[in-house]
């Protein structure tokens, strides 16, 4: 009965393919299905001045779409001359989530920037910068392990995230664009490895909803999450 | 225990006070605590264009605070040449709240614009916005009845938000900036009149936490509601 | 024969509270009938580069308007991404005026911003501006003299302004904004409390001036600060 | 014992060379000494919307400088991505000043831009603006009435500007910009041919004046129309 | 002795996988080597006005280079509000470039829109932005003529573009990042499928040049072009 | 039957006066026909940051336009604030052109800003600029040779640029306006006075060309430049 012909509780394939950037400390190709999203960690020279003498370092992320990513062609962000206040909400939320996952103390006073490039959208984009994401933080943070810049892992858990909404009165887990467009409440949710939230982030779209909705959304939510872990050990492993 | 000495489900004394504004076609100020917002309602002229021809009608919201609303001065935003993410996402917030509780083809093809300016900013001030911007639109909609511009109530119920956190371990409601600042996990709530639910935004911030924790969080939030849905009720009459 | 009712040599009521705002150094809610303006001192920690090995002082100030301090709502600044030459003037002058009441080297190197924020607008906006930004300036200064920061007081004289104009062929004091808008010559005066005169703009709106007239406006003007003054001494006092 | 070793009330060399622009509709190169301002008229096909239906015609300014036009370099603002505080307060001034001068009605549903480029600066340039502004509007409106596309004059009067101030005590008449960064007073002066008053600008730049003061500064300025008027019949003839 | 280890006259590797967007009527991913460049051609709904009644169709182009592409971030335009001067130069470009290969009256009056999004760089990517924005554009065209919406192919020839260069005195075919940046004498050729010159631009980067060696940098072009149109017809067969 | 009346072969009359600006430390009016370009060189106090340590100096170029500089009247940059595409394509190619004639070392750890504004146009203002930039910055270096500031001439030889084009089938030397809006292919040439290339840029502007063609337009360019080189040498002798 969902328009793309899944279960309620099923996710669309994903595959992570790694090292796809020759430049960057570490990067990945992350697919949801039609959603593709490329991510890349940046370890910073510089360090920004906020953490100066603090011992502790940051993580921060910046999220981009291509015009063609989407079914009609979207304005460029740079000719538009600013972000969107969609795109600066969703790279605040990616920063803040990958940041939960991490000790600040360990990491030593670096910046890691993740970059999230939408390349092709059908439903789910912050998801899967997230998911990618944390797979691109990684990765980089291997190399400062390899190199002995660092002593101990900053990286506490993996850190993912998944969509899921209610499409005509059904749960519905990791929803495409067209079930998305339909769907009457929607919600975000950011999980460790371990199953602790980071980020709920739940909006009615056209219908309230209740307590018990939003549960069987979580439920969801933390049965999706193994497949994205697993994904995520795949790739990094 | 608490930093400003309230028990755990206490509220901050809440006020309302309405027609602030000789203009605005709906007004109030709304003081929760030390916050302070000056929150209107306009009824614009030209409806946007995407409304044309739907025969149905928009709110929208846009957020300010005043450069000295808080302890250090923060830099006025058009002086800087733009909005920060910050008050793109809370203004996104308010509108997407407040739209959730009305009827938008009973409203008719016309917009009805919320500014929320912060005078005081002492924690909760998205919060605030939401519950003393219903009330701007509730007295703007009243004119609009009243006129018999339209004829029925496109209003479907009270929305109102309060903040939770967890401090200390113990979850609390309605959190000061210092209660707030301190706060591992950090969570707005924004509910109908009826207690249903329009969005959750809960926040890892510094520590993860449990679906148990997110509960008693939403407890206490239900908790809040009475006071300020009777608030605005006092206020509206 | 004012549409406002009052004689011609009449000022609105004008009333001045402090304390306004809990974190300012110096803070004020000035009314001059409709016109209200939220002023308030900041003094920053950092003086600007300029400023640096010479001993002196600098006071600044930005000016806004809230969207619907007007009859009809205007567009936030913050949002159209800058503010408007109207804006700029108005906070250049404001800064310029109170520069002129201060003894610079007396206030020692930093730097006092004032901010005007227009919450309703009926005329004289920037007049009301600078009214009240000197009784914000002058409880900032007074924190700084208690502190034992600075030893001697670097306000040389109270600096208050009014408008005045010709409308219907009279000369008016203190205009509102249906007054304004009708009149053919326009004028701001800024004075000290002693009747030096700091600044005079006066402009042809419809209709040019002779001497003899500019000399009626400016003698309304004396005659107003004398208000303005009083007003001033009595919220500060 | 001017620094520019003029008599007190003696005005710089004025010289105003028309049609130095071969696409303007009026143009002209005024210099004040050493200040030089290329001033443009454009007669523009589509009048601005707020002119439909009105009958009214509009004069407009803008106002720029080339970037070494003074002493240092001063930014680009094209560059800069923006107009400064300055530059707008004096392009609304020069619009202000040349539409006190016209019948609006007169010039018919048509805008006319006037341009003012300073090429060379030595103080005065909104003053020289205003008044070579002016001849490229007259010679815009002759091309105007000499193709029958208006049939009365809508220029009143002669529209010209001088600024003078305070130098160590005295009053000088068209300061140049040496004697104007010492002024302790300094004003801004326009006025037509019959010697009414359009603008009056003077500001207190380190010290207050007095009423008589301001006097001395408006006789010096009536003055000195003479010579400014002279120069633009010369130049119009 | 090339740092590559190319012969002198020897292209990198071509490959262009074309339909790697779902979304766009045309796209390729070009691999020029380690350059990789994703080209989408958009058919635009809504027409330019400037092509209104003119019968004419218009191809524009816009380009832009993921933050992570290069061996050090670069800044993300969007963030930065602006695209640079060399961004605007190198759309421009691409632009002009494949507009001289189309009959712009059998387009009809529509727009077609490449966007080239440089996901890895490393040297020529403003070549294989044209050689692969031609192949995203043909592919949309073919859906044009296969939909009957234009009658005759607009497409007049191949359009491709090649580097060239002068490196230790020895003129380079195809210069990578690292050959780039040694060249002396750098040039970008841009031609037609029968071998037609299109844009030539070369720049002295250190070292100006003579006429033979221009001669000698256009034959090397003329030689890959071969290579280049090959790939092109493979890739749309 | 050039559209001007000149023979294919024949420059436009140069005049290059110098010394126009007070203020710069180089500065002329080149005159093209009835392109006039004013050109000023600023040896700046500050080297930019990237010089800091490499013993090197830089020459940058900032271009622009007054707006009634054509036919019709273009926006103002600073007004719409941004510089176009255009202008900023063109600043980088005075730029990059005056510097391929400069010995960076032997300038030292300084920076020379040329600014090129267009006052008048009628084709060729980039060629212009180039011409009459090269002469502000060699009186610039005169001054600072005399100065003693360097010891030896960091200028290698004359630059100076031309468009040439083809119209109606015959290539023209230095296209005005008119003939530069009908030619088919269009090209800039900047040379040295010794005949080397710096820079040639050619674009099928609606007709692509043959090699041949473009060795026709670059014999052209040559021939002009022994009358660019010789008003060179007559305006800095």
């Amino acid at each position: 009965m969902r328009p793309s012909g899944r279960n309620l509780a099923q996710m669309r394939p994903i595959s992570i393919e790694t090292g796809v950037m020759r430049h960057a400390e570490g990067s990945c190709l992350i697919k949801c299905g039609d959603t593709h999203v490329l991510c890349t960690a940046t370890i910073e020279d510089n360090p920004p001045r906020f953490l100066k003498g603090t011992g502790l370092g940051w993580v921060t992320a910046e999220y981009g779409m291509l015009p063609r990513a989407t079914n009609t062609r979207n304005r460029r962000e740079a000719a538009q001359g600013k972000q969107s206040g969609r795109t600066q909400e969703i790279q605040r939320l990616i920063g803040r989530s990958l940041r939960a996952g991490i000790d600040r103390s360990a990491l030593g006073e670096r910046q890691i920037s993740i970059d999230c490039d939408v390349i092709q959208a059908d439903g789910g984009t912050r998801c899967a910068s997230i998911t990618g994401g944390w797979v691109a933080l990684r990765l980089a943070v291997n190399k400062l392990l390899k190199a002995g810049a660092i002593s101990g892992d900053p990286i506490l858990d993996h850190v993912a995230a998944v969509s899921c909404g209610i499409y005509a009165g059904q749960p519905l887990l990791d929803l495409d664009y067209a079930e998305d467009s339909e769907a009457g409440t929607d919600g975000n949710f950011v999980l460790t490895g371990a199953g602790r939230l980071i980020e709920v982030q739940m909006s009615a779209e056209g219908a309230t909803f209740s307590r018990d909705e939003m549960g069987r959304l979580l439920d969801l939510a933390e049965a999706g999450m193994a497949d994205l872990v697993t994904a995520q050990k795949a790739a990094v492993a």
